[in-house]
């Protein structure tokens, strides 16, 4: 991958009156307003929708479901607008609805996009040569119909494999975040695995392959970069590790809230900003989305204990940025 | 992964009036009627598609597109008939086009497998809990929008996360094959790295660490296993330590054609049966579905094209395999 010819294409390709976008500095700038990290997990749960929203036999298969879960993000994203940064849409949930399901995924991430939010799509695709094109072409380019603003990828077969979305993010202003430590029991399976004699595991070897290209999408605003990693909140020395391998870059930290990890524990590997620890962000999916009192099929309830969920976690965590 | 308890919930779910499939069994027994191990990959490149299947503009975004595409692989899945045994669609191709795309791979999946082909989505999902039961619903659930016979998956965030796929394969009889050893130039930053003082690379590793549920996924008809791999063709000697390893499941071999490898080094891993070599399924794309011959207008010229190269396919994939 060359920085130099990226950038150059980059001034070739966007037209002069248009400000150049830089992923990293508009989420930081927007984290800072917001003196939060929290990103909302968009994860629909069928059994767990509120009955507010429910409709029909809340089956796969049954066409009324992807509708009610339209219905559901639809109002949830009503409710973020101008609270949160960002939203992360898991998308194995709405290809379980097929293409149906996918059709509602791209209404609500363009909707999104119009509230001013961020959509980090999480996807973790990895795959090579012109698949990983397609890939990065079917969620980074502008005008693709599920056109989103970053994307989670599967670091497995290869940093070449990285290099189409690489050059998106140049191009258009695009974030990446690529796997390094997950959040889950197996993760240690071999992401932990030492490698020859050295005492470095796969996940750093990883982190430490991404260096390159991390300091070639740093935003001259921020400092920060566009290429960010995945770091399990539960994992505290192993985001020291990737911190030290990636100074610049953003996490995207899972785990947080029902996966059992607190909000400072989430911070780490953050580090003192102008408007407290900065430096990614913390995402929450269930914890918000469906708490035992948003179980209910009145309007004003369902909102009051969304709000309340939500507000929750935006004070647990404003409150850890801010105390740095 | 209890196998076992696999095996009882099996029992109480399938009506018993309804012989069990198995995936590897039907597969092997389908591959030596045939006599060769060819798979034909559904790569719709846009620019490549046969002038006599272009529509529009040929852009992503042109409704027109998906249409394209999907009388495109409607004529190949007619030719296809009773001549191969599977098809791999690569799904970023579709994702590409949108939930458009996603909707003409709906159709084209059910078109094949009502035409007994067998489909092996190129998916190459990988995620934790929840999210690894979504996609697992999503492609291996009967009755799911999108439901195909097998999947590629991803290892690297642990062996547990492959447990809701395995689950599926036992209650349902579908394949699974889980990256190895890639064929690309990048695979070896992280699959070759030797791990602790071992010899043992990490794709060797991922290998061993499926042997328990490859065991349990062992069709009674064939022996071979429903848990399958992919082992780059371009990889010789990973495919035997590969084979070493899993000495039951069957190997996705890509590779072959385009990307430079040779019927009888595709074939590495294989071993004798009672129709020849077999162990595994061999994957074209390119080079079957845009010969130079097939860039016509003439339905008569892409047939003979289309058939030419399937031909020229079939025969080098069934001397290697009869050559043993």
């Amino acid at each position: 991958m060359s920085p130099m010819l990226a950038g150059d294409q980059k001034l070739d390709s966007v037209p002069m009156q248009e400000p150049p976008r830089h992923f990293a500095d508009d989420l930081v700038a927007r984290l800072r307003q917001l003196g939060h990290p929290l990103c909302v997990g968009f994860d629909p749960f069928l059994e767990r929708l509120p009955p507010l929203f429910r409709r029909g036999s809340m089956q796969p298969s049954d066409p009324q479901t992807a509708a009610a879960v339209e219905a559901f993000f639809d109002a949830v994203l009503d409710r973020l607008e101008g609270r949160v940064a960002v939203v992360k849409p898991q998308i194995a949930f709405f290809e379980a609805l097929g293409s149906g399901g996918i059709a509602v995924l791209e209404r609500l991430s363009a909707k999104a996009r119009g509230l001013g939010l961020c959509v980090l799509l999480d996807a973790k695709r990895g795959d090579i040569g012109s698949t990983a094109e397609g890939y990065a072409r079917a969620y980074l380019a502008p005008g693709a119909p599920l056109e989103v603003d970053a994307i989670t990828l599967n670091p497995y077969l290869g940093i070449e494999t990285l290099a189409p979305f690489v050059q998106k993010a140049q191009d258009h202003g695009r974030g990446l975040f690529v796997l390094t430590r997950t959040s889950n029991p197996g993760s240690a399976d071999f992401q932990d695995r030492l490698l020859g004699t050295s005492e470095t595991p796969l996940f750093e070897a990883v982190a430490a392959s991404l260096a390159a290209d991390a300091a070639a999408l740093c935003g001259s605003q921020t400092g920060w970069s566009s290429l960010g990693v995945v770091v399990g909140a539960t994992q505290p020395e192993s985001a020291q590790r990737v911190r030290e391998a990636l100074p610049n870059s953003l996490f995207l930290v899972p785990g947080y809230g029902s996966q059992g990890a607190g909000a400072r524990e989430s911070l780490r590997g953050f580090r003192p900003g102008p408007a407290g620890l900065e430096g990614g962000i913390v995402n929450s999916s269930r914890a918000i989305l469906y708490p035992d009192a948003a179980f209910t099929k009145e309007t004003k309830a369902w909102e009051a204990a969304f709000d309340t969920a939500l507000d929750r976690a935006i004070t647990e965590l404003g409150e850890a940025v801010a105390a740095g």
